[in-house]
């Protein structure tokens, strides 16, 4: 507490006396989970981790802090991958409290929900009411849905159904001063003035803090069908994306990329996982068709797409997975992707999207160009090619100094970043910017964009108290970007 | 030119210079169609009126305009409902001279298209390159895609493909000091801070200029099937909407509301317009359903779903169009019902939207109150069903005066707008604000949104010269919102 001194003692005490003492936690120990992140890259300091237990608890703290001038970090379930959710100094408000689903209206198709709901149980909830909530990522059984809209959180159904902002019609937000936006509607459509919802989202809780949110729901697809397929480059995979997404527009749920090399890491580490095709290929793709419909022939249009590609030679294999287990063997594949990784030592990791017109070159073009830099660097190419985003991933060489390798991040930025640059492609695709790369926007991002980030936070928080040096550096004594 | 004296005649040779005389226009004749719009509602006027040739020379007067302090009104087809292309003094920016489709990537599924590009122009481009560009509206002839941007427009394929906004992936503006956003990138993903392309979409030229975009396209629809259903009241059709969506998901592309008025005025004012079903509905609604699928069985979906609603008495009588010739029949039903209202005398118009779940009450609810209100006033609540957006506009009563009527929108807009307010509905849809709701706005809108929006523009337009007294007002001289 010593940085804010007796203002930090005051702020904490009429916290405490309004939330009450167990939702204002000061120990070292009842902290420690809340300044750091979840990989260990970042670790900072807190004056203290507010529970408010409302939206009006919320206002409180945003009042007093602001009052204090005291800076405040929001965190949801602290999933972030970008240290978003660090706090250096000031109050870290967590929002795990503000965890119920408000209401259903089935007719409208929307769900509200608070921004501590943990994304699973929205879906849950959704799935109670006979509707699907697509979003669907990684993480989805810790993260919450703050977090999810401070971060317009993609996954794997961005393809068909959109990312976080495409799935909200309506926030509750907090702002830098304690007032409150109501703009909780539920319409598909209000052109009443500029667009303040997609302002918060994606914000990374720099220009206000959510409280609660009207999502949209989806008709539950109740026809489904799987398949993996073996291309002998990426070239050759986006043009059967093409060709599938021409044949069956919008049934196109998933189509994900996963090269040769992330099959061969799954088969070493994850048990009873076997090879999905009898030969290898250079390049998979993991495709999945749904409906709404309950006798859609999904499987009829799948294999009709498939058949003309494979007399082409554009598809060397394929399996479709027909039953449920199947599907879910396929998927097994791919989910198990990102953790395998790390038990092939140290990964400098990429989070680009590209166009997808571009999305087989940048694959081509960067693999070769890491390998070039780095003779035996394994690259690790992943992810959802039908929205050009990649996961652009370098596994170390088999036997390097795992803190040798990681220290050489910032020279793979350069190349990898570059490329994308040079395609008008974007350095952060669906992880947010948060510190990891703030400064590395400033060096891709257009100048005026950055500018005008800069003026709208000091519109909205002229104070630079809410999660500062975050996303944009407007104070004195931003963080460091990059982990130490 | 007098209200800005030798400054203004300097600015006005200043852009002659850069522009060329034939692109300065002064005269009052040349400049008349810019300074009223189409219903003659309003008219402003202008120390000048310029088409800029492209995006450089855009930036150019707006850095002449800002140095000189003179407002800037900016103007695509000036096809608007709300008054939001009309100047009050300034320099009016014509688009139209930026009409280049700069770019299709077909592979990506987008084009690229200045902001003067007429919005049938876009769709025939897209067209010609075998896709779909599915924003469409009454005046899609005249109006331009600058126009459709910052209003964030509708129509009729919102229910399947989502407003301008959705349909946008990246901008280039022109900020209030001439500086160039240069936005324009094709990524289905891109989360590098805020979402600036969100706040100049729908800000109706107050925040920037935009000159160009990347816009979505989609497969073609290679099969669809239109029908036409009448209903014993708007909460069956309702009813209905809400089956077909569950059964037939994204391939439910139009769900468009008739009331029977609506009908009888069209038979009575279009020659060769046929009654659609033999009896009398109380309501109708205009369905299509349409896939990428060649032979997606579309008839039969609809077949099964209506047959049940038939059963059930949902459905009173349902006529399914299978040519094209048969759909655009039932389509000229809902399309001529703009056109031949004028012809019934005075029409007051509200174009709301409220949760979807709501718009067989809001539609019943309302037309009770303004019936009881001026007995003889005869209510046309006709349009966007499906996205809960209704063009409710009330026809005069048979032989009263038409000024006499006129003179009491004020009084129907406070029946109307309480009404949608009271179930957290919208009062501008999709025509946006303007002059015409811009007070309106002020009685429904949250008083903190409003504040945020008066902070935006702030820090966006400081000298507040961009489209200055619309949407939002800032400024000491802004024009009457309503029409004298």
């Amino acid at each position: 507490m010593t940085a804010y001194g007796s203002i930090g003692t005051a702020l904490v005490q009429v916290l405490t006396n309004r939330l009450g003492e167990a939702y204002v936690l000061t120990a070292a120990g009842d902290i420690e989970g809340h300044i750091t992140e979840a990989r260990g890259l970042y670790r900072g300091e807190a004056l203290a981790v507010v529970r408010p237990k409302n939206r009006d608890e919320v206002a409180f703290v945003l009042k007093e802090c602001a009052k204090a001038g005291v800076p405040v970090v929001p965190q949801g379930g602290n999933t972030g991958l970008v240290g978003g959710g660090v706090p250096y100094g000031g109050v870290v408000l967590s929002l795990a409290r503000l965890d119920k689903v408000r209401e259903i209206d089935p007719i409208n198709a929307t769900i509200t929900v608070e921004a501590g709901c943990i994304l699973k149980a929205v879906q849950d909830a959704a799935n109670d009411a006979g509707y699907l909530f697509p979003l669907s990522l990684a993480s989805e059984g810790s993260c919450r849905i703050g977090g999810n809209l401070a971060t317009n959180a993609g996954g794997t159904a961005v393809l068909r159904y959109g990312n976080m902002r495409d799935l909200t019609l309506g926030l509750e937000v907090v702002l830098a001063d304690g007032r409150v936006w109501d703009g909780l509607k539920g319409l598909r459509k209000d052109n009443t003035g500029y667009d303040l919802k997609d302002l918060f989202i994606g914000s990374e809780g720099t220009l206000g803090i959510i409280t609660a949110a009207v999502l949209k729901l989806f008709p539950k697809p109740y026809s489904r069908v799987t398949a993996f397929i073996g291309c002998s480059s990426p070239y050759d995979a986006l043009k059967v994306f093409q060709r599938l997404r021409e044949a069956t527009g919008d049934q196109l749920t998933a189509f994900e990329y996963v090269p040769e090399f992330g099959i061969e890491i799954v088969l070493k580490h994850m048990p009873g996982s076997i090879r999905p095709l009898a030969e290898k290929h250079n390049s998979y793709a993991l495709i999945e068709l749904s409906s709404p419909q309950k006798d859609a022939d999904l499987q009829g249009q799948l294999e009709a797409v498939l058949g003309e590609a494979f007399e082409e030679g554009l598809v060397q294999d394929a399996v479709i997975g027909s039953s449920e287990a199947q599907s879910q063997a396929l998927w097994g594949l791919r989910e198990h992707l990102s953790e395998v990784q790390r038990m092939e030592g140290g990964s400098i990791k990429h989070d680009v999207a590209v166009p997808v017109s571009r999305v087989a070159e940048f694959i081509d073009i960067a693999t070769k160009a890491c390998e070039t830099e780095m003779p035996g660097v394994r690259v690790c190419a992943f992810g959802h090619f039908g929205d050009g985003n990649i996961h652009f991933n370098l596994t170390q060489p088999v036997g390097m100094d795992k803190a040798a390798y990681l220290s050489e991040w910032e020279r793979f930025n350069r190349i990898v970043h570059d490329i994308v640059h040079g395609v008008n492609g974007s350095i952060s695709a669906e992880h947010g910017v948060g510190l990891i790369k703030r400064d590395e926007l400033v060096l891709y991002k257009d100048a005026v964009a950055l500018d005008l980030m800069r003026s709208l936070k000091r519109a909205l928080d002229p104070q630079n108290i809410l999660n500062p040096g975050k996303v944009v550096s407007i104070g004195d004594n931003a963080p460091a970007a990059l982990p130490k």
